[in-house]
């Protein structure tokens, strides 16, 4: 992606490459503009700490001024996607921590998911396993979710003694699922199957355990060859028109697609369509 | 649940118990916490009065601050949930009324629903049989259904020349089965069948007759053993959050979780799991 | 409908009828209350130009002081339902605008789908074969959508180097599919099937093609033979509760309801229920 044509290190906007990012908490390598983050303590199932929670915030802020990334793949190693905060990690910690500093820990998180939403990149899940509390959260603020049959995901903050209202979800679950769904959800913290998962419209396709992750990366490599400056302004409209009335959020895309239309994608794909070929889009 | 430990009687906020409550237009028992309120005029398929709207919006009002009870089931006697509004109790005299009487009534009415999403309580409906009018937006305000193939859910003012719009179905139902099968059935007041009920999300799962009253109380059973104190915040967020953006909502959760990390349940939970034991919750 | 009883001349609110209207740009008849509207390229699968955005604006606009017309059923000729805008008359002259041009053409799209939701008509789109681009925008902005096994509906803006929020439908579709289902399709731009679109609440019903405008029609004339005010009222409710709070709706709600209470249906409804007749009702 370049903003000005023949200047490319003239770039407004703080623009830097994350392919050479090394996590700290988790896997994180970049292939064909596909960022593949993988929550990687298999033997615990994955959980996350003060820390992880610290990084994947950071890391989605910088995603915002990335240059080189244009989808996310997010995945856990070994079989599960994410088993949440940590008891000894986290939970403990916390019951120790006054007003403040439990605030300081629900704000943390949240930003989490903040970053998740606002940076420009399609999120993609890939979710095997166990997929719960924080995990279910990650899952939830992704863009898409492929999962497979035998996945359980439980949004089980209810099972810790605390409320179904964690990091979103009593405003994002019920738009995925349904209010009546969701409700169930949070209030019993019980596991969604993943076939049931995929009837509710949670996971977008069931996906064998073994090709799981290709399939997800696949899906984000087409999106990576589409026209990335526009996905970005989908995932922004998205997010910009939760909460608009009809006619203001006509108004607000009648903006951001005369935004689009003056884009050189928009160009190339014309002239590809007049002379017959595939479009090959470049992100400006 | 408890305000200040060992002086049950000085407690804030005018709580008392509703145990004893001797409704005059249903039938309301309180057993383990939960309260079942059974409409019960079974030979004309449980229909509503003007008086038994007035006692639902002060009964659901009072269990704001109720203390001892903590999910409510609503069901129907003699295998119909309910009919809705009674056309010669309630139809024909509000053909006589004047403007600022009707209005009163469709006041009187919305502020059932109002009460029944301001408790802090989750409502399981368990619909049997005829769920039509009034009564389907009962269930419809519910947190959670349970129903019957053989039940009939039917949002059918239009067939009595009203509109969709009654106690808040335009803005409910949409969010539970979607918008265009809300539309749907409040353009054409037809029947929804069980089995399709349950397929669009309106009903969380399907029970045969004679066990769907014990399933829901069984399920709200299970929730009063659990933290009913962040019962309540998951309610009440899922309220607030309903047209707030997804950076608003995620900053109110942040606080609303904190909240509940400072609750004694929070703390039981962690030591039970710690102790390798079932928490026992206790609401505050 | 009457203003005023036996002086059907003197109404108020400019209404006019519609029935001997010459559409332009497409087929245009109105039979008992009921307008069908038909997409007539069909030798290019019935695409958009300039011309026919500009007459679905103006038509739907004059649609809401009609007096003559009840329901309208939107369809296309020769087995597809809409290509969307044509690549030559469309997408080219699109390329060669600067940013004010680019605006008046995103703005004016917009404006169909405000007037289709402004109109007190409910439309029911009848969808077969090819439903792509804007044309999956005209049955997304429908109140009802029935479709064929065989359709195929594909936002397919990425396809052509946009976004995916045009006219709407970051807004929309999320409220009718699920947040997540709308994702994929926004992003990748594939095509949702018909039994996948009923499966997920895009279609009301699957309907085999040979029967599908019959059965649309014959759905828009029993509405035309309900309440028509009061469908009218639910139409604009759904449309006004988009955003509101759910206590802000059930207030909004009451007071749209005990106007329909104040109709000549709402008391023809009881008197035909008390003689046990089947209501004639008659819009006013």
């Amino acid at each position: 992606m370049h903003y000005l044509r023949g200047e490319p290190q003239q770039l407004p906007g703080n623009r830097k490459p994350l392919a050479a990012y090394e996590a700290k908490n988790f896997l994180f390598e970049v292939k064909e503009g596909v960022a593949t983050l993988t929550l990687n303590r298999p033997e615990r199932k994955n959980p996350l700490t003060f820390e992880s929670y610290a990084e994947l915030r950071d890391l989605f802020r910088t995603l915002s001024h990335a240059d080189d990334v244009h989808a996310v793949v997010m995945t856990g190693a070994g079989d599960n996607f994410c088993s949440g905060g940590d008891v000894h990690e986290i939970i403990g910690p916390l019951t120790k921590l006054d007003m403040p500093g439990l605030l300081a820990f629900t704000r943390m998180t949240g930003d989490v998911v903040k970053a998740m939403r606002a940076c420009p990149q399609p999120v993609i899940a890939a979710v095997d396993g166990i997929c719960a509390g924080a995990g279910a959260i990650l899952a939830m603020a992704s863009d898409i979710r492929f999962g497979t049959a035998r996945s359980k995901t439980a949004f089980l903050f209810t099972r810790v003694g605390l409320a179904g209202c964690d990091m979103g979800a009593c405003a994002i679950l019920p738009r995925i699922i349904g209010h009546g769904r969701a409700s169930e959800l949070l209030y019993s913290g019980r596991s969604m199957g993943g076939e049931e998962a995929e009837r509710w419209g949670f996971f977008n396709r069931l996906i064998a355990p073994e090709t799981l992750l290709g399939e997800a990366q696949d899906f984000a490599t087409e999106l990576v060859r589409g026209p990335t400056f526009a996905h970005g302004m989908t995932k922004k409209m998205l997010h910009q028109e939760w909460n608009m009335g009809i006619d203001e959020a006509i108004d607000a895309e009648a903006q951001a697609q005369a935004v689009c239309m003056a884009t050189n994608d928009f160009h190339r794909a014309y002239h590809a369509f007049v002379g017959k070929r595939k479009p090959g889009f470049e992100g400006d």
